[in-house]
């Protein structure tokens, strides 16, 4: 330290002898000193005086499940808004879109009737935009299959039949993420897969790499024209019950669900917004998504994403940061059964001509950040990801790496812009065991880890913001189409 | 990859022409690829076949907390032996040590008897190693603190007052042990130092960033010849609100403990061997301590560490790997309030002449791995720590680094052989919401993130093992002492 010191001291003397201004690495290397000092009062800001906990105890307890278009999705928008109002921003508004309305109904009912050991029920959920089964239920017997693929090959096989789809997701990947991609198939596929050859319902065997009693919903799609049939997800621990029932012999399964699909409600995104004070027309978007599924709390699902983007905005305003940017919190709607939010954005967002330089993303949980993964159209991509690894000594002391990976559900439409887009790379070890269930509340959610994913949100702002991006090759507008 | 395929048919037709042997570079690079390969399987087999978080369950929750000298401790020597006896190992033994016996009786107590508010109890536990406070407990005013220094500059002003030091963990710190390490003087001195100027008691705030109900016991050390008086810890939510009182006026507290130390009973560390084929001589300990308090059920502290470290064992015998040096598994009694085990043991190990190449503690919880703190003595750390520096490439894609710092408590003591001593080193956002507490349990574990900790911990052992490390400046015998 006193050497650096002594050291500066001869070349500040130098420098007044030379008549000289500081070179460029000087002025970097001072520059560099500066982003650090204001990177840890980030951090330590967001670990003393941050709303990010208390908002999402609110939104994940006081107000709950938050399916699109349900009372507590209009109760997240009316009291985000409100909470945004006060967070500095020049301006907050609704962004009104039109969101598929589903609802559960009362019972979700997977029964086994077994000639042994009687009937019981297995922990299940319907999955979401499924239809019901009608009032009388279905009771028809059981196929397990492990593909999408096995279904092909068995064909009529399985017709009057409830395909019971059993594939675990692969424990070995250390990104529980890939393990998730590599199996959701049969959730989101499956029940139009089956109905192609007359079956009469699915069940799906839960979306997590714990065995448990806790069902897992999410969404389906039915492919356009193929009959719609109920499908329903049921725990892990009840997948393994059922597949040992059926080496045994034939199993009888009878579901029950009173899902039904109601016509569209009209919802809304809540942004806000920042004016930059130097390069307006560049945005800087920072986001999760403000829906959740209806049962649990939606606390790491994303509400964890909403409050760290809200906690970005009120971090930097404490810390007095005027950015030359324009930066825009923006929490979507109905990311998980239809993206009627994020597209409404998107598509006014291109009519206006914007240009969103990056976007950030928070949907993956409240768990310690380990870093952002990012995206772009590929023309651009090097150039604008390798200037933002020249950051990386900046973020790697506080854990932060970044890849080449997905950004975001709501935000991956931006990409043709071409701008950068970031997903928060969170450890990803838990995240499966909470995601879509009855158990994603608040005491799922560590509020240091939470603190820390909003730091780093902000931390990754703050560098965007003060020295963009390069251009790269940014598609004209003739080329967005 | 085919490319690669074509560039190694050239080379090894090359080799045969010319009548060469693969040069060292190649050599090299074939033996890392063998370890990346290795490693995987490592990971793949900690991830779908590992026992850590079934014998966690037992150790938790049905042996439960389990103080040195407690029935709970002697139930966790007999199981983890039995354990041990089933993995393989050449010898399995008990090493018998003489350990502090220490029992908190039935109820502790801090109460507020309060002018305004009547008296209300605050959620108290005994310290371990305190006296407790007699039948009749005591009653005094309270007089805040936020350091021992305090407490010096008030000198007579404590006499028959009870201290209460309250200074928080420091929540800036991205490692929570650093904030530990600043503020458990308070708890481990505290007593003694209030006892000086004659105070009658003392309450300690938790040692926690958490705001919570939840008290944290540990040990507290009484300064010989000092007189001992009772201290507990309170909640930090307690301490707040009690902070809050003070403020407004006077506060009387009432204090009672049973808490009693009894004569030492002999108990047992667990030890069990498997002798290298090669060098027997150079040992390889992997270890973790028994015992945990009595409230809880040890689960992180260090439940977590006992099945990591048998774990391993299990690991390389599951991937038939046969080591070349000595690797012995070390469950130590007693670490959490005097040591006992791991003094047995360091003596033990001097007296025989051994040397323990390295060793490896896991004593901060069961969270995700993030790599490994290193330590030996000033003369050899350099070279030895560059030494294993060089596995890097092989430890980064599973999350994992190295950086100096200190070993555990347990292992400590086996520096002055001159090896290299590692701390596993998880991720430490929450273990301090758990530390010490009746809440230490299973439920607080998530089992992918401790046996990546496992895999973690096997990884450095089959590196260690296969490589050794370099001499460095070994000490002789003769500079031992």
């Amino acid at each position: 330290m006193s050497k650096e010191f002594l050291f500066r001291i001869v070349v500040a003397w130098l420098c007044v002898w030379l008549g000289m201004v500081p070179g460029r690495a000087q002025q970097e290397s001072a520059s560099q000193e500066a982003d650090a000092f204001f990177i840890r009062r980030i951090y330590d800001e967001a670990l003393t005086h941050c709303h990010a906990w208390d908002w999402l105890w609110h939104l994940s307890e006081d107000i709950g499940g938050r399916l699109a278009g349900s009372p507590q999705a209009a109760a997240a928008v009316a009291w985000t808004k409100q909470v945004m109002d006060t967070l500095g921003f020049d301006t907050v508004w609704l962004q009104p879109c039109m969101a598929p309305r589903w609802v559960r109904g009362h019972r979700d009912e997977v029964r086994v009737a077994h000639s042994a050991l009687g009937a019981f029920d297995l922990d299940a959920l319907s999955l979401g935009n499924a239809v019901g089964t009608g009032p009388d239920g279905v009771l028809a017997e059981v196929v397990e299959v492990f593909s999408l693929d096995e279904v092909d090959s068995l064909g009529e096989a399985v017709r009057d039949k409830i395909v019971f789809y059993n594939r675990p997701m692969n424990p070995r990947h250390l990104n529980t993420f890939h393990a998730y991609g590599e199996a959701v198939d049969q959730r989101v596929w499956g029940a139009s897969r089956a109905a192609r050859y007359g079956a009469l319902g699915v069940v799906v065997r839960s979306m997590t790499t714990r065995l448990d009693d806790v069902p897992h919903t999410g969404s389906l799609r039915y492919e356009p024209g193929a009959p719609q049939i109920p499908a329903l997800a049921i725990s892990t621990r009840d997948a393994e019950l059922l597949h040992d029932l059926l080496r045994k012999g034939p199993v009888t399964l009878y579901l029950h669900s009173e899902a039904r699909i109601l016509p569209p409600v009209r919802t809304y995104n809540v942004i806000g917004e920042i004016r930059g004070s130097k390069f307006p027309d560049e945005i800087i978007l920072v986001g999760g998504h403000l829906d959740s599924w209806d049962v649990g709390g939606g606390a790491h699902d994303d509400g964890a994403g909403c409050v760290h983007a809200m906690a970005v905005i009120e971090l930097l305003r404490k810390l007095n940061y005027r950015p030359g940017r324009t930066i825009r919190c923006v929490l979507f709607m109905n990311e998980e059964n239809g993206l009627a939010g994020a597209r409404a954005y998107w598509a006014a967002s291109d009519s206006l001509g914007e240009f969103h330089m990056a976007a950030i993303e928070s949907d993956r949980g409240g768990f310690t950040p380990r870093g952002f993964t990012a995206d772009a159209l590929p023309e651009v991509f090097h150039t604008k990801f390798r200037a933002a690894t020249e950051w990386l000594p900046l973020l790697e002391p506080y854990g932060l790496t970044l890849e080449k990976g997905g950004s975001g559900a709501d935000i991956r439409g931006l990409r043709k812009q071409g701008g950068l887009l970031f997903g928060l790379k969170p450890d990803p070890q838990r995240y499966f065991d909470y995601h879509h269930t009855a158990i994603d509340h608040i005491d799922a959610v560590n509020r240091r880890e939470l603190e820390l994913g909003a730091a780093a949100m902000t931390t990754l702002v703050y560098l965007l913001d003060k020295y963009g991006l390069p251009e790269g090759e940014r598609p004209r507008d003739g080329a967005r189409e």
